[in-house]
């Protein structure tokens, strides 16, 4: 695997699955894997659980980790050519990711959408630039696009806690403050996909009209602006708030309550509720979810570890 | 132990220190008690001396350490339950230490006092739940109210240099330009005030009128507002500056020279003088002092190392 | 070796050459060199390629490594002797620096000159007392006036790509927009005449009118204010802007175009380009050299870690 950026980069999303679930079991089994190898985390925006939960996950596997926050550096970088460099920016990506790449065996990039130009943002160009430039594997810690680390982690909470062969998975819309990425319910979306190919799921979007995701991500997945009857025999529910694609990063007054809570559980099979944290607590999903029986956000945090436990696991085994 | 947090989740004072200084003695021998096991540090105020101390301990116990500076990444918590969070706080106390817990094996805490509301500062509301929530063992690296962690290495810096059985020991409040936080102080004395009760100090506080400190922590202690009768005989001063508790976190104007120098010196009984720093040179204690032969301050900021690894060691033990 | 500050550090700049080439090629052989040692790297000013190199080369020696970011904590230094503490200066290097001496085997220190103050930033005052009051081994990450680790590496890069014997190096002015410090100009200038002076190299400095380093960095030096003709059979060009030091920290309009071409490329011996980076495109110096085959950039920054091992080695064999 010499990168780690969406569902495309993986074949048999069964088989990553177990090979994660292995390392759950055993984690500090291949120590000796990252021996006098380097992983970088790049962070061009701040990061919580992915620096920790990908710190974490190297170091079970022997790795040495440098973390590089190059928001809280002022580094701004150049992405364009054929600019004379006379303003603000202090290095082209070019020189900036190929020194990133000798110094570090595998890199991690994390980098957020502008939500202001979408074809910038949707050609995922810095991202896709510095994978060119820096010549080792890199893990996308998140992009502007995707979080394919959250959303493999998503499905091995899914594929630890389901009790039927194939559940129904529910993405759910929420209200939010804030105008937030689409990188997180993308990227949700396009692994669903792909899991309901492999006959893993059974997959469902549910959001207010104008919040209508890329096509792109959701080929195959049953659509509705009905969150009732979206939820009705759902086994897991994913809540997430996320801004407009069509108009770009814009937030629209929703009248109906999209929040999650006991009352909408009721409609499911005793649903297990997901969310990728940080949630805002009865805003996006009712307290009594949260400190409920239902849900499952703490399991799924913790399984941050294994999926980017695997990923390293699997370009480590490429350098070798 | 599950806690390291007040001289209450200590029992023996001195089999505490003579554990610390066979550690001094032997830094690495217990290379292999932290191996596979994560200390994650949470900065919400900034640190210099408790956070290379402790990683320091941590590495020679051979435990991974990630460092998390909360303060730096503007990731808002908030604590209070029943809150809808429309606000600016990001993420509730309740996720944000679980899922620190979940990778991480001991975590330790450093957050300090509002100086502006006693009752929430007292409660230690936030060190509390932070306790309650992530299921892990924690380290205080400072509280509102309290400096454990400092206070026990003060005591290991008097054991070692004590030329008596039971040493007389003044807590010297000093002047300062900004209103700081009772922690130290605190802290400080209810250990001196068990030390004083387990026999291995006499325990004397200086202050002038108006910065009494809480009752809570100074049970035992010798109180008076008359420096120099307190330095008489004094074996060991230590010098720090804090705000009023009763007028909360408010400085008044002190007419006498409470600043600690050669000539207040002389009144004791050549006592070694003690600071946690950073000290604020010739305000809170003389250039001479500090650099002349009964400054122990760098030998204390030394030993912070080792009083972290102690807890650590035990914490460790808990946890196999 | 005690200090790594200046070339005057160094006897034999072969020998340090090849030592540093022998651990590129076998960067793990010592890994049991730091075992149990740790290295401090302190930065009052932001860094990236220092940092990560000399990180990468202490974890390659077996060393753990402590970050400090003093500029992002806002812990402003007290440097003067004398002054009473009663402003905005939280601790005195005097202790700052005996303390992290105290928790580290070796320290890096990296701080940025004024520009203001000519006197200050050349006596190289808080480099000399933080070497003077830490009482370990320190290694220059970049000081006012020298930066150390970038000239060896640039001597190392200098020696493995040279064709003939002596070649010919030319460090060339490059323009900029923002005032820069002279520290690798200056510190890359007493490198190339040391190695002069040991039959390394010929060594040539071009510059516009203005721009003379102080004469302290230039013995023996070839200087001419005739770029084209100092580019005459050059194996070598080093690009680089800096300010004036006459009119300390003053930029300078220049009317003739210094930025480094292919054009300008044609002059010399078919020279390999060095840029200590981050470098400015299309203003020091073209994209057609950078991204063509005559560019040695990348190569250089990843010798970076090299330097840093060849030196940390040297102080770690002092320490046993």
């Amino acid at each position: 695997m010499k990168k780690f950026f969406s569902v495309a980069d993986v074949d048999d999303l069964s088989i990553l699955v177990k090979d994660a679930l292995a390392l759950k079991a055993s984690p500090y089994a291949l120590r000796d894997l990252g021996k006098n190898k380097t992983l970088g985390l790049v962070f061009l925006n701040p990061s919580l659980r992915t620096r920790l939960s990908t710190q974490k996950a190297a170091m079970n596997l022997g790795m040495d980790v440098m973390v590089i926050n190059m928001d809280k550096d002022g580094w701004a970088l150049e992405t364009q050519d054929g600019v004379v460099m006379n303003g603000t920016t202090v290095e082209h990506i070019r020189e900036a990711a190929a020194v990133m790449g000798e110094y570090c065996d595998i890199l991690g990039l994390r980098s957020f959408p502008s939500l202001k130009d979408k074809e910038a943002d949707y050609t995922e160009d810095l991202f896709n630039k510095f994978v060119k430039f820096c010549a080792v594997p890199v893990v996308s810690l998140e992009s502007a696009t995707r979080h394919p680390l959250q959303s493999l982690t998503d499905l091995i909470t899914i594929s630890e806690h389901k009790n039927v062969e194939k559940p129904k998975v529910v993405l759910a819309w929420a209200p939010h403050v804030k105008a937030l990425p689409q990188a997180v319910p993308n990227s949700f979306s396009e692994w669903m996909c792909k899991a309901q190919e492999q006959g893993l799921v059974d997959f469902t979007i549910a959001h207010p009209m104008g919040y209508e995701l890329s096509e792109e991500f959701t080929k195959g997945a049953k659509i509705s602006d009905n969150l009732e009857e979206s939820l009705q025999e759902a086994d897991f529910v994913y809540v997430k708030n996320w801004s407009s694609f069509a108009e770009y990063g814009e937030v629209y007054p929703v009248a109906q309550n999209w929040m999650m809570d006991n009352e909408k559980l009721k409609l499911t099979n005793n649903a297990k509720v997901m969310h990728c944290l940080p949630v805002r607590r009865d805003l996006e999903l009712s307290s009594e979810i949260l400190d409920g029986p239902n849900s499952l956000v703490i399991k799924e945090a913790s399984n941050r570890v294994w999926a980017a436990q695997v990923v390293l696991k699997r370009m480590l085994e490429k350098l070798k």
